[in-house]
């Protein structure tokens, strides 16, 4: 019993938090209300401050959510899943409120009094991951910090789709991000991983 | 006396202008009022309804006005001003509140309803013609589109100031740029090129 009742306070969350990034992913934060979001969660706004607190509670899990949008999607490792997770990012932006409402929040913070660098870092972090599988495979240029190249990389990614989404609604978001990484590659990774690497849109579309 | 005027509402133009960079730099769109801006300025609500119609138009002025701090003061050509640019654009960024609220504002315009690419595509064509003049030199390896790497440098710059914004006030903007230029140039300049641009943050500092 009190098992089930954990698992339907997990649903709920979930189902919450899913519908606020609808509503932020069309109203932004301004216009996005929580009798709005609560309507449609198909919950109460009791349930809604219960799970989260207040409207910034909400902002900040759906920031905190991008990560778990992509992550458990990828299977390549190395310098190749750090190009995927770019490739799955920009097919997902195209399709997923949940992502799209984190970014669209990270992005315009600034604006609503936020200032949370937690998905920046998560993501920084990731990617970090793959530049050290990178390192152990002879990939990366003994020149080149992992560190610093994983914090541009998410620095370029978060302004590449600002400016995508300005100039065309993110349509040619992916193509972007292509350039990126034919632009960056040789600066970064030994002449043999650039030549390796798959610099395919296909390999965004994981579902 | 019609030139004396004209001279007068010019004058008057530029202090609102400014006065509201200022309170839009330390208060964002929301919380900038139109009282708060005359106040600033020492103008009138009547003065800046006349020059600049609503706060949406003043907030418009304050992001189309960044080139204009920048480019006078460059002296380069080529693939050094390309780079110059960003250098003197990160240096100005941490001093002048006329840039950093243009930034600032088309970072955050979702927020309060606007989708202005003018600033966008400005600086991409003052980069542009860095890069003709770079591919003129035979500076730009052949592979590269002139267009393709002005667009992914204002992305690429525009969202690594809003990272460094979260992670340090903008404080490592600069080391943050120049690092985007080390991992980048090898993948669009000619090796010759590559090791004759001057990456010294020294040269942003321009006044």
């Amino acid at each position: 019993m009190a098992r089930a009742t954990q698992e339907r306070a997990v649903r709920t969350r979930e189902a919450i938090l899913q519908a606020a990034a609808e509503v932020l992913d069309e109203n932004g934060f301004a216009g996005a209300s929580i009798t709005k979001i609560a309507e449609r969660a198909g919950s109460t706004t009791g349930a809604l401050y219960f799970h989260f607190k207040s409207k910034e509670g909400i902002a900040l899990a759906v920031m905190r959510a991008q990560p778990d949008t992509i992550v458990p999607r990828l299977s390549s490792v190395g310098l190749q899943r750090l190009v995927d997770i770019t490739l799955v990012w920009c097919w997902r932006l195209q399709r997923d409120p949940l992502l799209r409402a984190g970014v669209r929040l990270s992005v315009e913070q600034g604006a609503f009094g936020l200032q949370d660098d937690t998905s920046f870092r998560e993501w920084a972090g990731i990617m970090e991951e793959c530049l050290a599988e990178a390192r152990a495979e002879g990939d990366l240029l003994d020149s080149v910090d992992a560190t610093e190249v994983a914090e541009f990389v998410v620095g370029a990614c978060t302004g590449t789709q600002l400016h995508s989404q300005l100039m065309s609604g993110r349509s040619d978001l992916p193509e972007r991000v292509l350039r990126m990484w034919r632009f960056l590659l040789p600066g970064i990774a030994s002449p043999e991983a650039v030549s390796r690497i798959k610099l395919d849109l296909e390999r965004g579309r994981v579902g």
